[in-house]
């Protein structure tokens, strides 16, 4: 590790670059009541899920078209003033900080399916639509979306954080789902990266080159994604296993044997103490997999045969079905909500999520020695992991009023994501860069390629004034 | 169309930069004999399989370590004199082509297999290592890499065009299937573009900005990829139809219905023609489609009979399994030997591939009016196509001597491309740009988004020494 870690969790420094009263009136002539300087508004829209306290904004412009960004940048662009794509807020890094001022671009009015095309499996929506709301628009074509990273996050924000979460497995994340977007670029001007084609060779990949790069190169307004007929079959499991490190190699076998899983999700005893006081279920409180399996009828259950002997193998007992679809609701909303039922085991606490990812023969070392400093460390923490992809998240509850506890916490980050680095893997499976990882990423990509990102910022915004402070200094 | 179409194939202007004496000098001292101006190695370099004419670099240098590739890109900047990297040759849109002079790296001799992580399904190998070679190292692990673009390519190569081919359908391109990436920028410092983990979030995804990026942004070395375990089963079938349109249509079903089908290839008659002389097969000189199933027994049986199912609904007939491994490879060389058979069918004749790719739902009206239009000019021609990815190559067999028959063959393909643009769809599928489409880039990028590709461009290459004057002009 080159860089010195973060003091955490400081606020990090504010610079605002002031909007002139040019912009503000040009601004409120355009948008009206859709501009607004309030306080309320401005503080729900400086802030994510993050540790961070929120940095609002001077202003928050919510925009209904890609014409509409188009004139907010052109404005940023005249006064090098920052912009902020703001989805529904639930970025886990300090994304949304406004950190040197600036306008928030709310897009969560732009919540239109512009397009459904359903024989060549591919949707374009607007960057507010919600991935839940997706999936019900096109529920009657038979198709869905299926990345999924708990929150109901828009599309937009996911293209933008390359989201992936508990399909990733099977599915792939973000960048394998978004075909093209719609961008409007640092100069006010709106461009397509990309065709409706499955594939092309036409060009540099900018459609992956916006996918991940958290606002910092462009305002996101429209997204083609790739649709996946529903499967025919759809069956959950849970296993329950004797420890954490049973369950991981369990998992490992499934990846390295092919089986084409589509869920395949690690929760700690701790989280399960928290989904079932939170969810009122009674899962047995032991390290457990909740697994998902798509396919044809007997696909899935040829799937689930040959995981079964493989859990059984590892000592994995109580395997439970839920093949109907209000029994998988149950266990699937009772883990995506894991997160608030984790935060309720410890009243007034904050939570720091660490997101480390491994190639998935480390994942066992990765997750056993983060669990014994966690122990060591004293401070509550809970696991839930899409240990399918070597992706996990431990999580800390602390006390954000204890200097002590706070450091103590980012040290512990600061430990785990150096493990992941020598394990061959990265900082951040899916969370993010944001304001929190920053140092992490220059000590992962190295000087050449953070050199090369730097080019790349400063050639698509020169002023750096799309979402500036993130991901990585100019 | 806003761009004027190309002369065609009318040879690219040609404005050397050379290379003064200090860096002759320097590469001769470095590399001794691996440096060479001789005319039969130049000109071995100076072209791919495209229509046009060789164009020599100024020199070649074989290469063994990123640090020797470092070493000439160094010189290279230090006398701004262009760099092509070179692989096996295999390219068809004029990529290798030295219009601007300078030196070609050959990476063929960079040909080991530096990591193999079977537990992981990851390995890392030199960029001159090919596909077959790869395939052959790793066989003893039950792993093996899917893509496969006819040629045996090298894996740089292939990550250089976004090559994808005959199983994309399932596995996914190039894009889909490189985890990182070791590039050598236009400065002569290598980099790392990612680490060995499935997935990461840590910045913009410098990965996917070089795979296609065609050698213009700096020069592959090194390849991270992911494998894949070796199905429990495979099957190849081929079925007859009465009709292009026929088996077209059977095919827009099969991916609409989610049949996780492996391989889906068209031949059209003519291509029949050509494989039956040149392979010594005895087909029925009708449209064919050639398909693979990967999977367990019973999903490959289940597939089969879902396929068989709905070819039979569009008039397929004569439906034929090759179950053994011999059977397949004589099926799979026929077909990859398919470029080289229908060049016999007209000896001296050049051969201009198109390659446009659509959504599957404009499949036929893609097909059928470019056959239509084929038929008319009475130029010969035939088809293959990864149809199931909407992606398909009409060849045109034309007398390059002849400028009325060679300016038809573009009017046509021009006719071919604005069509693809029209539908929705690429210029390219799996080509790539090179020299040949840059104004087809131009209309279906636009200006924003070309604009946006020339400012990264500028940004990681500022002397245009990286494959300059192709993909884009500067």
């Amino acid at each position: 590790m080159n860089a010195a870690p973060p003091e955490h969790p400081a606020q990090p420094r504010i610079e605002p670059r002031p909007m002139p009263a040019a912009m503000h009136e040009a601004l409120r002539a355009r948008f009206g009541e859709r501009f607004s300087t309030a306080a309320t508004v401005r503080e729900q829209h400086g802030r994510g899920e993050s540790v961070y306290d929120a940095v609002p904004p001077e202003a928050v412009v919510f925009c209904t078209s890609t014409d509409e960004v188009a004139f907010v940048v052109r404005q940023a662009a005249a006064h090098a003033v920052p912009v902020i794509p703001f989805g529904v807020g639930s970025s886990l890094e300090g994304h949304l900080l406004a950190v040197q001022g600036g306008v928030s671009i709310d897009l969560s009015r732009m919540d239109r399916v512009v397009a459904l095309n359903a024989e060549d499996l591919t949707v374009t929506v607007q960057a507010g639509v919600t991935r839940e709301q997706l999936n019900r628009e096109i529920r009657s074509t038979g198709l869905f979306f299926p990345i999924d990273p708990g929150a109901n996050a828009t599309l937009g924000g996911m293209a933008a954080t390359r989201a992936s979460g508990t399909n990733a497995v099977r599915y792939g994340t973000m960048k394998d789902n978004v075909l093209a977007l719609t961008v409007v670029g640092a100069d006010g001007e709106p461009m397509r990266t990309g065709t409706r084609a499955k594939k092309s060779a036409a060009g540099y990949d900018l459609t992956r080159l916006f996918v991940g790069s958290e606002g910092t190169l462009g305002v996101i307004t429209e997204v083609t994604l790739r649709l996946y007929p529903l499967p025919e079959a759809v069956s959950a499991a849970i296993c329950t296993f004797p420890s954490i490190d049973a369950a991981v190699r369990t998992t490992i076998q499934i990846i390295q044997m092919g089986v084409p899983i589509a869920r395949c999700e690690l929760l700690d005893a701790n989280a399960i103490r928290g989904v079932n006081r939170h969810s009122k279920l009674t899962l047995p409180e032991a390290p457990l997999l909740l697994m998902e399996f798509h396919g044809s009828e007997a696909g899935v259950r040829e799937q689930a045969e040959a995981v079964q002997q493989i859990a059984q193998e590892h000592g994995g007992t109580e395997f439970q079905w839920a093949t109907t679809p209000e029994e998988r609701t149950r266990l699937w909303t009772a883990r995506h909500q894991s997160y608030f039922a984790a935060l309720q085991l410890r009243p007034g606490c904050r939570c720091q999520a660490t997101d480390t990812c491994v190639p998935i023969s480390r994942l066992a070392e990765s997750i056993n020695e983060s669990i014994a400093e966690a122990e060591a460390s004293g401070i509550p923490y809970w696991i839930v992991g899409h240990v399918g992809d070597g992706n996990f998240h431990l999580s800390y509850l602390f006390d954000a009023d204890d200097a002590r506890e706070a450091a103590e916490v980012e040290r512990l980050n600061v430990q785990m994501v150096r493990r992941a680095l020598r394990l061959e893997g990265t900082c951040t499976g899916e969370h993010g860069i944001g304001l929190h990882k920053m140092g992490y990423l220059v000590d992962e990509a190295g000087p050449a390629a953070l050199a090369a990102m730097q080019r790349i910022k400063r050639a698509l915004d020169p002023q750096n004034i799309m979402n500036p402070g993130k991901v990585l200094a100019v």
